[in-house]
């Protein structure tokens, strides 16, 4: 039997190149390989936008169609809607009773993530409890690997530690272990060479970018700034548009060329640019393709999704059987 | 349309006089006037028993049998395992994002039990969250009175600023106000006097209790601890003979001519005792022969629970179908 991969995305926006490279592309590959579940986790993404729903509601199918569009395919693996599986809650709250209070607040992910959010007036309690929910999305399904970024192990960590004590004190082997499947490009640079690419930080190439808003953006992003003149010779390392030539070029001669060029002061921004938005454009052309075929054919996306709500309750249903029995509130 | 009331019980053991007094009896009355929801909460007592959930599973029936031998009427009130219903756990995970961890924390009721309790090793994550999860008890069904204890009045206090932020937040008014209906006997003493009669003090008269352990129950009784012969005068106030008497002899006259005595002096512990024991076997005799019915016909209890499954989900399923409304999480 195929290993399981439980995945997904928060939608909260349309998906980008820094989803591609982290996590989209190896989602398509490994597809083939193990059995893919690809979660929209709208829950999730609840817990620190419950009061921008509506930004959650008009990005459910953005975000499914920009998986469909690079090339997750509907036939083999499953999309379905984290909120439309209520075992996920359910389990949640058994869950919730194997875990110490101080323990998730000494866990070091939701130390980081409390800090970079810095709610206004406080956490909210759903933000806190969140690595129990997500320990919930893992084991429902009986995952055996989680694509994540490396910040993302203490998660993990904690998912494999709710596992071994629900079976200890169930006495019972119904969830097994998870492994974490870390990225080695867990995360791109903005164009504006800032740390991470991100929505809220306006640095962003959408995969649903048409040609010339790539071209327009690729041509604003940072390079080196100590550099000057195209005739000053220029760092590559570290370089916004070097870091996005070795990502989307797949013409290794070029870059190669481009960056030898680049480092005596033999090329101006200007071809560099010109090349790094014409290989993007390759790389997108046909996920634009793919991506304008179901947004004019929206009720296939949704049929994509009901036929994973269906397959993914049956899952969970046999899940929760299993967890019912074990811990004795299988009453009658 | 009759107003609702959200009731119930933890099933951790069978049901004694110190339940009778402080809810029982009272829910029995007002099934009448309205409309009643009896909730086996038996995952929250997973919250503070998740490790003996076999205790849970024994006790389930006996709890609902409790509630139809003291007069709980199946044909007009809807009893429900708590478990059984998806749809509050969905609620907790919704409500958890209205509520700001601090603010948990700083609820007396919480503070106050987390003391009490005083878990080995710290405390669950479910126990903290536990005021959430009642909220969605209350707020799936829609109740308007929760028959409480007094020390309950800050979780009732959240549950309405949950459904204050919820209808603010979605800008919906699916949710409405809940009151509190305090009993003016919310703790029996226990037979040994101390403050609250308690399976784990061991100091119960469960309703189940044949004849003879009543008369051995009462008289091992205690009484005014500075009274050492019958002739000596004694405290009728604070004395758990005369509370029981107070609370159980429907017969006034005897009571008033037993305390009349006992201050004087003229009447023997033994006296009193047997007078309570007979009032005691009075009341819980028709309870008890009921019970017994039910105890043969086991099949009744399950089918009474699966209607009021099937009820309850109903009801359910109509609130969060507002609630996604509200939500606009009903994507499609």
């Amino acid at each position: 039997m195929k290993k399981r991969i439980l995945t997904g995305d928060r939608p909260t926006g349309k998906l980008h190149l820094g989803h591609y490279v982290g996590s989209l592309k190896s989602r398509v590959q490994l597809q083939h390989e193990y059995e893919t579940f690809i979660m929209v986790a709208d829950v999730q993404a609840l817990t620190d936008n419950y009061d921008d729903s509506e930004k959650i509601s008009n990005n459910i199918l953005e975000v499914v169609m920009d998986n469909l569009a690079v090339g997750v395919d509907p036939g083999i693996s499953t999309v379905f809607i984290q909120s439309q599986i209520p075992q996920i809650a359910e389990l949640t709250v058994f869950f919730m009773n194997l875990v110490k209070h101080s323990e998730v607040l000494r866990n070091p992910t939701v130390k980081t993530e409390i800090k970079q959010k810095n709610f206004k007036g406080g956490t909210p309690f759903g933000f806190v409890a969140y690595p129990i929910s997500q320990a919930a999305d893992i084991h429902f399904l009986r995952a055996d690997l989680v694509p994540a970024g490396e910040d993302q192990a203490p998660m993990i960590e904690l998912a494999n530690a709710i596992k071994d004590r629900f079976n200890k004190v169930y006495k019972t082997s119904v969830f097994h272990d998870v492994k974490g499947h870390f990225s080695n490009f867990s995360r791109l640079v903005g164009t504006d060479g800032s740390a991470k690419m991100s929505k809220s930080l306006g640095n962003t190439i959408y995969l649903a970018d048409d040609e010339d808003t790539v071209k327009k953006k690729v041509t604003s992003m940072y390079t080196d700034p100590n550099r000057v003149r195209a005739t000053d010779p220029g760092k590559v390392e570290g370089n916004p548009v070097f870091i996005y030539h070795d990502a989307f070029n797949l013409n290794k001669a070029e870059v190669d060329d481009l960056k030898a060029r680049y480092e005596v002061g033999k090329v101006g921004d200007v071809e560099v640019k010109d090349k790094l938005q014409t290989a993007i454009n390759i790389l997108l052309d046909p996920i634009r393709e793919k991506r304008s075929y179901y947004q004019d054919h929206k009720q296939e996306v949704i049929d994509i999704l009901e036929t994973g709500k269906d397959k993914v309750l049956d899952e969970a249903e046999k899940t929760m059987e299993l967890v019912r029995e074990a811990m004795k509130i299988n009453y009658f």
